[in-house]
């Protein structure tokens, strides 16, 4: 039996080689890393000269992905694939074009939303949610077209829920949880996760804090738990892991993801939250699979979980169409 | 005996569907065009963005070329192959990393300057040339890593000796006619030509009136003599066709391509010269053959200057190195 690509479906860390060595010493062999929340076009193409910078430096750790058969390649060569994407629709503007442009620099993955209402659609933190825009069904459409994977994780419900079925093709939720596990703004309603799975889409699990279940002290058992009953809910090929792990950054970047340049805030200043104990870092996946078999999952069921539902979704995702 | 490909090193056409029947029109295999005079990255993106529409829309016609590959199945097919340029280096800015990610968008060839002083050199219209900058030795290592084509149709004399010896690569210049033809401050000294021609670059010869003896009126056989004047010179190798051509413009262009956002400079509106009788249309180019022929040099030697020699260069010009 061919194991499954082990995949992370998000991660933003300050990259360096530790993190790489990080990636490898956690088996994964494809990472989902951001590149951009609030940054425009411009800001957006000095994040890709850096990764170009870093993907020549770490080859021998790190390529880049922008297909299934780079995905199978890196696992084969003992890399990590890097699958470039933004957390918001900032890097194409309000321009349609931008989408087959920014496709063409490799960037693979896009949030409609990042929290507040964008040029596409409405936001998980907004009050109000008028769904779809007028430019966001042009967007989607391009998304579709060009092979670039629509995500919904901080997208409000009725935004959510239309993009789902707007789109010709599956979409992600990269990074959440049901919000029966964690009512947090940012989890994910019964309704929006069975829509996600009957349109062929997948959720990946959150290991941020805010997002679990007594936050930084979840138990292990806790959240395999919840990977469990979601199973039962959604179905064994409709979720995989999407860590959102931060790793090496100070307070200042989270503010920036939190305010971009859109408010003044500076009350608090924000603090990032301790991991579990159990998901430190990126070397942590392997206990986090054996955690799912001692749950009961069998060996081809946490290959699912752990990367092989991402890559299918990945690896047709990303073919271009028409 | 195969038939090198016909190619134009340089025009800059109003692009449309009548333009692209031209080429056909003119057995036009590829064709080099500008899509920057003094765009910014953020609005090089916009024109990548127009070419990809324009390939989509026009695929029976034409298709991009970033390789010798893709110029020599773009023949096969019937097909134009499309080369994107810069004629200055405004969209990669003062960022280095740019040149990189330009290059991932498909720009292959980028002059170090137009006309001005630029971050990389000296323009040919400037009273002092310092030569290449800090910046642009820089720049020039990293087009030569990425396998983006130098040009310097536009650059002062010292700016582009010196361009050609930093530079590891053979250059171009690839529109522009020897000095001696016409004594304009765009054509070229009989010292650069063989600093370019020993380097084994190219030079592509230029129906631009304003580049022509006798500029609008310039005889047929007034051009051949030049060209065959300057095969003596610099090599049968070392030569090609770069017709600078720019259909369908109004005024307004021409204005910006010569003022940029750089001078109010508006006194008299500038007005487009009218072409030579022989050379109005891209489907001129089998006239041109047929009087290189009409000169004397063997249909190699006429395979070779309308498009084998820019063959040359530019596939072996656009493969990375290192």
């Amino acid at each position: 039996m061919t194991v499954a690509p082990v995949i992370d479906a998000l991660q933003f860390s300050n990259w360096n080689r530790a993190r790489f060595e990080e990636w490898r010493a956690g088996g994964l062999d494809a990472v989902h890393v951001t590149i951009a929340y609030w940054e425009d076009a411009r800001a957006t193409l000095s994040a890709i000269g850096r990764w170009q910078r870093s993907f020549d430096a770490h080859a021998d750790l790190i390529r880049p992905a922008t297909s299934g058969d780079d995905i199978l390649a890196a696992k084969g060569e003992g890399r990590t694939a890097v699958i470039l994407g933004a957390q918001n629709c900032s890097p194409i503007e309000d321009e349609l074009a931008l989408v087959g442009v920014m496709r063409r620099l490799g960037l693979m993955v896009m949030q409609l939303t990042y929290n507040n209402q964008s040029l596409l659609g409405g936001g998980c933190y907004e009050s109000e949610d008028a769904g779809i825009t007028r430019f966001g069904r042009e967007v989607i459409a391009e998304m579709n077209r060009h092979g670039v994977v629509i995500d919904l994780a901080h997208s409000a419900e009725r935004t959510s829920l239309e993009a789902i079925e707007i789109s010709s093709r599956p979409v992600a939720i990269t990074h959440a949880n049901p919000a029966r596990f964690r009512d947090s703004v940012r989890n994910k309603s019964d309704t929006l996760l069975r829509a996600l799975a009957e349109a062929g889409g997948v959720l990946g699990f959150s290991l941020y804090p805010h997002h679990l279940a007594e936050g930084s002290r979840c138990p292990l058992e806790a959240f395999t738990a919840m990977v469990a009953r979601t199973v039962e809910a959604m179905g064994i090929d409709r979720v995989g892991i999407g860590s959102d792990l931060c790793r090496g950054w100070g307070p200042e970047t989270l503010a920036w993801m939190r305010n971009g340049a859109w408010t003044f805030a500076e009350d608090d200043p924000p603090a990032w939250p301790a991991q579990p104990s159990w998901f430190r870092t990126p070397a942590d996946m392997p206990a986090l699979a054996g955690a799912l078999a001692a749950r009961g999952f069998s060996a081809e069921e946490v290959g699912k979980i752990m990367g092989g539902n991402w890559f299918r979704l990945f690896a047709e995702g990303f073919e271009p169409q028409g």
